[in-house]
């Protein structure tokens, strides 16, 4: 039962790959009475380390973790001008962030990089998700997993991903021995941000059970595990903990001297941290098991909620109470997608413009094309696959070149890529079994690429729905601050039902056209040959290709 | 035996896809006294019918034939302006073209596009070599071949291509019935400017023999065969004729009108026509079966010629006397390479240039790249497959593109796809028991690309030679111009004689270096595997894109 008071407010912060979104929601009205947006100063580290000057390797990707409290204080002092008299009626704050991205911390929770003596040390700096450098650990673990006949890979569709938390755990302890003993606990973002906000470290349930292999019954992989694959790494959850706290609890308030600097009240509650994703999915409005949310921006996530346990091929997890309590949570997704197309803008633009801003145009003529126009296909690995193959070192494929390709044509066979990859995505959990009626669609590109929400339709043969807000994670984590504070106190009692009652509106509804599907039900058995031969049969070629280019990179 | 004369000169003129390279040779010396270039007036007409606006069908590739003679009267012009003194004492001319580029004429030598009723017909103009839209009729004879097992097949490694002879005449025949009963022949370009030239219509065995099935044993394939095909379409060779006469003899001198108007003297002999690729073989002074002769510009033409017929799958043709008298001719190729770059220039640049002007800076970036840097692999199907494969619709790939991937990674990506085609034709060759030493490479990208040479050296193992001359073909015609003028005028009585007399000297020798030769034998193995799964065992899959393609163009 939610007691009604007069005003109640809560904030949700969403920690992105270049940027925090922060917002401010009212809870009587579910309106978004404020956005705002701040760039992390560092933004993403992938060529120079700042402190030295070190040129990092190919595949990392690194983060100033100093620049999330930064853009969390901006944020919050944003939205809080933005409604004056809000502040006072803030009851929650729930955070969420990019996963896997961690970072070593002393048992203080200090990030290390910011010890002047460990600050020239990549392997000090918090990791992107994607951070890609892991890769041979996560293919080592996978081997041994396999030779084991390990349990848990059940849980992960068959494969671990080198984005998740034991493969970069383990790069710092085979190559940076030091930072890796100096460091007392290797943290989720998420779970720092709320260390940070509240005083406690409260690790939560959802990245663990997602990304470091943990459940309830089972804890994380055993010790003999992880010495058969790297003998001499034991106490494999030391810098993890081995308490997790479930999403929706409180951490506790927000620490006073925070509070007061940015003007909060006393009492404030923190939600456990939560992942971008996840957090999406109770931001959207949805709640029941028909229902398959993408987010869509940088990469895409796919989530669905399921009373049972499915054990499917090809996800990328599901762990139970994942995503909303009481149901099991399932993860698939594709790793690059708006990355991919700013990928074509920076280095394939059409001669005359640069990088983003070229998009929009793109995205016009793309559109006047009809399905099958452009006579290509492509296969979206751009950053390895992660569902349903789950093979980082995959790669990126357009066929069907001709002296008449235009780069129109294969700006909208990168369109028509996410999309495929996405049926095949959709087509695997319907094949274990889950009725799927409809695609709710959120993220940059769900606002920004109509033609791309068109071509998850005609492709899938579902429609889509875009809600609203164009803010579905912070929104999700605000609701998520509201079941932290309770429903004694203007929240709420559970998230599902902070979910219905503050259900955005529809924005617009991408349905399927007949013609289009048809005309790509004939790309896609093409397609589906080409990601299966070069995918699943031959795997080898694109690994040689990538062995020799690192070859070549270090000789 | 040669008589020696006071001065002897002679004129090649080679027309390309763009232009006519016309070269002034001295019979004495070997030195090449003047070149000129003039690029056709009306261009390669692809898009937009010149007459009447009509938007062509994708495909298509189309010349003006007017334009041929314009181009060869300004090039014999300019070259006599530029030697002074040296026009009284030319003795002969040669002349060659691309192939199969042929056009329909009246009984006259009239193209029926210069006739005002017929010019608003499509298939009334001259047809490019590069004209691919014959695909299905090409398809249908080599089905009805393999059926009937049709003994020519052997002679054009098992398959016509759709570029050729018979395609071409067909589809006007199906497409065009009033074009193609308006018309008394169908030819060749290189004999209808003989024609023009000597006032007598003398067609050349070689290009009947490469591109029109004809053998001197056997004359062209049967009723037959033609009926089972296409019923209905009967007397095959009526607009070919079946008289053809062989390289290096003599069409009558240069009419008299038309040796006025260009200032020659009487009795300039006029070579029987010959092809743009096949004249260049003496024209880099090859006349071994060691070497292989390598013409690289818009496409690839490679050349070997031995004392025996062999006969190879995935070779374009051979043909007894076709290249050298005495020694069977063989014919391999590559139909996207100077084009295929082009391309990249023109549609995938990067922003602030554009098209060709882009070449040089790419070519100096990609070289500075490692073998196997990129980590991509492409194939060069970008205008389908001539070797091994003779498949008009297979399409370009390009595999391992990931988000650190630039744009020159993928121009050297295209480079190197040059390379591996050429190494499996090179393979094919060796497999069938020819014994290659060396390759000679001429043509404009031979001279323009000194990193494309390299790549040919490195991948194939064998040193590449590029010969001082830039102008092989026009200087193997005028050769050929010596021999039609004979050894008693100051001429030679053979071509191998006067190619052994005025070899050009070596400009360039690009030596294989054994460790990119190592590395590309590694990236190797993975494009012949990308090669034989999309190119034989399932070229389904870019024959249905390209299905597609048109489908959608035409809904």
């Amino acid at each position: 039962m939610r007691r009604m008071v007069q005003e109640a407010y809560a904030i949700g912060v969403d920690f992105g790959t270049a940027s925090a979104r922060t917002l401010l929601l009212d809870l009587r009205s579910g309106d978004e009475l404020a956005v705002s947006e701040f760039a992390y100063p560092h933004g993403v580290i992938v060529d120079i380390l700042p402190e030295t000057g070190e040129r990092l390797p190919s595949d990392w990707a690194l983060h100033e973790p100093a620049d999330y409290m930064v853009v969390l204080e901006r944020g919050i002092a944003s939205v809080l001008a933005e409604a004056p008299g809000a502040a006072p009626h803030v009851i929650g704050i729930g955070v969420d962030a990019t996963c896997c991205t961690v970072l070593p911390v002393t048992d203080a929770g200090v990030p290390l990089c910011d010890l002047a003596q460990w600050r020239g040390r990549p392997h000090a700096w918090a990791k992107l998700w994607k951070h890609h450098a892991a890769q041979p650990v996560a293919t080592r673990l996978n081997e041994v997993s396999v030779e084991r006949n390990e349990p848990f890979l059940a849980r992960y569709g068959g494969r671990i991903s080198s984005e998740w938390y034991f493969p970069k755990l383990i790069e710092i302890w085979l190559e940076d021995r030091e930072s890796y003993d100096a460091s007392a606990g290797f943290i989720e973002v998420t779970d720092w941000v709320v260390w940070q906000l509240s005083g406690h470290e409260r690790r939560s349930s959802c990245p663990a059970a997602y990304k470091a292999l943990w459940s309830e019954a089972g804890g994380i992989p055993s010790d003999e595990f992880f010495q058969a694959a790297y003998p001499g790494f034991s106490q494999p959850g030391a810098k993890l903990g081995d308490v997790f706290f479930p999403l929706g609890t409180s951490a506790g308030p927000v620490r006073r001297e925070l509070a007061d600097k940015l003007g909060l009240p006393a009492n404030v509650a923190v939600a456990v941290g939560n992942v971008d994703s996840f957090v999406s999915f109770p931001g959207v409005g949805a709640e029941g098991s028909d229902t398959y949310v993408m987010v869509i921006g940088t990469s895409i996530c796919d989530m669905v909620v399921h009373p049972q346990e499915i054990l499917l091929a090809g996800i990328t997890g599901v762990a139970k109470d994942g995503i909303l309590a009481g149901l099991y949570g399932y993860e698939a997704g594709q790793p690059a997608v708006g990355d991919m197309f700013g990928w074509f803008a920076d280095n394939l633009a059409p001669a005359g413009g640069s990088g983003s801003s070229l998009l929009p145009g793109l995205e016009r003529a793309a559109a006047a094309l009809a399905p099958g126009q452009t006579g290509l296909v492509a296969l979206d690995w751009w950053n390895g696959n992660r569902s349903v193959l789950a093979d980082a070192d995959l790669s990126g494929v357009l066929v069907g070149l001709t002296l008449q390709t235009t780069a129109v044509d294969i700006y909208r066979a990168l369109l028509e890529s996410t999309a495929f990859g996405n049926k095949a995505i959709l087509d695997n959990f319907v094949e274990g079994g889950l009725q799927l009626r409809e695609i709710v669609a959120c993220g940059g590109l769900a606002e920004k690429s109509p033609l791309l929400m068109q071509l998850i339709a005609d492709i899938s043969g579902l429609p889509v729905k875009v809600p609203e807000s164009s803010q579905a994670p912070a929104r999700g984590s605000a609701l998520f601050g509201a079941v932290a504070a309770g429903a004694d106190f203007g929240g709420f009692a559970t998230i599902s039902e902070a979910a219905r009652a503050l259900q955005p509106s529809v924005k617009q509804v991408y349905t399927p056209d007949p013609a289009a599907t048809a005309t790509y039900g004939a790309v896609y058995k093409i397609w589906k040959d080409l990601h299966d031969t070069l995918g699943h049969t031959h795997p080898t070629w694109m690994h040689d290709l990538k062995r020799l280019k690192r070859l070549a990179a270090t000789s």
